[in-house]
């Protein structure tokens, strides 16, 4: 199927989409991949059960002509099922053949809603780390007072870290904002309990020094608050405290805005407060809505991968093949691994066949 | 001076407050005190230097009798201070003073609004922990969605922990819970990233079969999210983790706020809606407010302890002394004290006298 377009096809860029992430999936994978097609260069490579996919596409394309396809993947990974059972157990499995695309360079980048865990394995197992990255991290853009996001990472992808894989974090997290977020000279900082070097706990204060030599523009510790206040344009942290961060953000944002629909429904004025200030509302909304941003990019595989969150909608798998068109255009990947390539090996590993006291075998 | 009150003297409770807590100090503090004597069966101690205190306090009482006394200390530890070299440094501090106070049984608690660095460090040299407690931990009461509060700790008093801190926290958290929230069987949950006994980092999987060991409602692994929607009467965590979540919550709190305040007064329509539902956002600000649980009790030294937050204003510190008061006449030290004696002691110690391989020496 060659669609007409108002892009021409050779100037499209390939995006595979896992169409059985979400929750609601494939609904919301769909609508998305429609949406992101009328309005980007892209073609989209919908990644799920053949038959099924083509019945739904059909119904919901109708006669427009779009850079749709499709490839079969016989299995799809629960949002319950343990990761690292999933991934051996379902070799057919959206993701594996998702990622594979990107592996065979068939597509640019790779996008999922789903199992995050099963993502990050899968990802990590079929493309591998880049030159110079222990450990992959996932990051997440924080909204913050000056409406310019925050990038936080690691958020999950790996729960205990050494102070080296923070500053490999660091790397890539201002690589990241100087060519996503265009922003000329990210101020980065590391999250911690206090703001002098000797505050935190044994991994920040190994962390801090490193960072400090790095040739970026490090602010030195920063707090839980300054993620939303503007402080820092990328805060690095291990995957655990940054999952807590993350999560606790998601809580309390749900929590204001239920204490304020219950605060508003209370008395009658307060009700007619409400609805006059519905637009407003609304516009606040958008600027906390995480489906706003699109997904969260996994730094340091080779290849694009942007994990969603479950509850992804429309909105945020569209924005999320436009976040990674953005990503593989800007050529982070290969800005990761030039930077990288530079700085010394953690630990430093021994030259071959040298016994670690420095006898030659 | 033996004020006459409406409660008799013989009826009041002594409570020392650090009158050079807050960043505001010592205003707060001597409203806060004098709010405080009015409503509750209460006398308070102010700490710092006397003249200072004499004058302001007079000035504010102007002819009112009320039962508040004042106990020199020459020194005020800064907000900005190290708090290891503050502690050394200042043995005349106001925290120091009031904190002997309870330590000589000459009142029943002590409260500060100041550095809680320097306040853990001087309430763990004058008062010492607990038998069978390793490390003191801080808690936090977070709002939540059910309007009970959920109670999180450690929020900042131990950096690095074991798992049989962890252990122990949970312990003191459940008794604070039952004691002063009045929860009947409090929910305890360990703060990790995943609900499963696997999920979370190497501290956490070390944690979690010991808590599931204690004789309390332990429901297992809880999320960021779950500290805000009631899920849990007591949330578990190390120092960093929980300073982290509890800077987080008022960081995207205050984010909140301010987009709320921009977003209402960008039209002619939201300003009018925002001014009539004004009664509404009060009532909400209020269940957000920190100020209104008062400080957060240090759990686990022998004797009361309650740090307020530098922002303390005079409700707060009024809370404050409430919290302390409470606390007191709860008698969780002693409650705390005989379930810890019941437990084994982490690490175990070999008997004195024994060596390691268990020869006797």
């Amino acid at each position: 199927m060659q669609p007409v377009h108002k892009h021409t096809a050779s100037t499209l860029m390939d995006i595979a989409l896992d169409a059985f992430g979400s929750d609601k999936a494939p609904e919301p994978e769909i609508r998305g991949a429609i949406q992101a097609c009328r309005a980007l260069p892209v073609r989209v490579h919908l990644v799920g059960p053949e038959r099924e996919l083509r019945d739904l596409l059909d119904e919901h394309l109708e006669d427009e002509d779009l850079p749709i396809v499709i490839h079969h993947a016989s299995e799809k990974i629960g949002m319950d099922e343990k990761a690292a059972h999933a991934v051996r157990a379902k070799k057919d499995s959206s993701m594996r053949v998702g990622l594979k695309l990107v592996r065979e360079k068939k597509v640019a980048g790779f996008i999922t809603a789903g199992n995050t865990g099963a993502a990050m394995v899968t990802a990590k197992m079929v493309l591998g780390e880049l030159p110079g990255v222990d450990r992959p991290a996932l990051t997440a853009r924080m909204p913050t007072v000056t409406g310019s996001p925050c990038v936080l990472l690691d958020v999950g992808a790996n729960v205990d870290c050494k102070a080296h894989n923070l500053e490999q974090f660091a790397v890539m997290g201002e690589i990241f904002a100087r060519s996503i977020l265009r922003i000329h000279r990210p101020k980065v900082g590391l999250l911690s309990i206090g703001e002098e070097e000797s505050k935190g706990n044994e991994l920040t204060r190994e962390a801090f020094p490193l960072l400090k030599a790095l040739p970026i523009h490090f602010i030195g510790n920063v707090e839980g608050r300054d993620i939303f206040n503007g402080a820092a344009d990328v805060i690095v942290c291990d995957g655990f405290v940054g999952n807590v961060a993350l999560k606790t953000g998601e809580g309390i944002g749900r929590l204001f805005r239920d204490l304020l629909r219950e605060s508003l429904t209370t008395t009658v004025t307060a009700q007619v407060g409400a609805m006059l200030s519905r637009k407003a509302f609304n516009d606040f909304r958008r600027r906390l809505d995480y489906n706003e941003y699109g997904g969260a990019p996994l730094l340091g595989v080779r290849g694009v991968c942007i994990i969603g969150h479950g509850s992804s909608n429309e909105t945020a798998i569209y924005n999320s093949i436009r976040v990674a068109m953005e990503f593989a255009k800007a050529g982070i990947n290969t800005s990761i691994e030039q930077e990288l390539a530079n700085r010394p090996q953690h630990p430093p590993k021994p030259p071959k066949d040298q016994h670690p006291d420095g006898s030659v075998q």
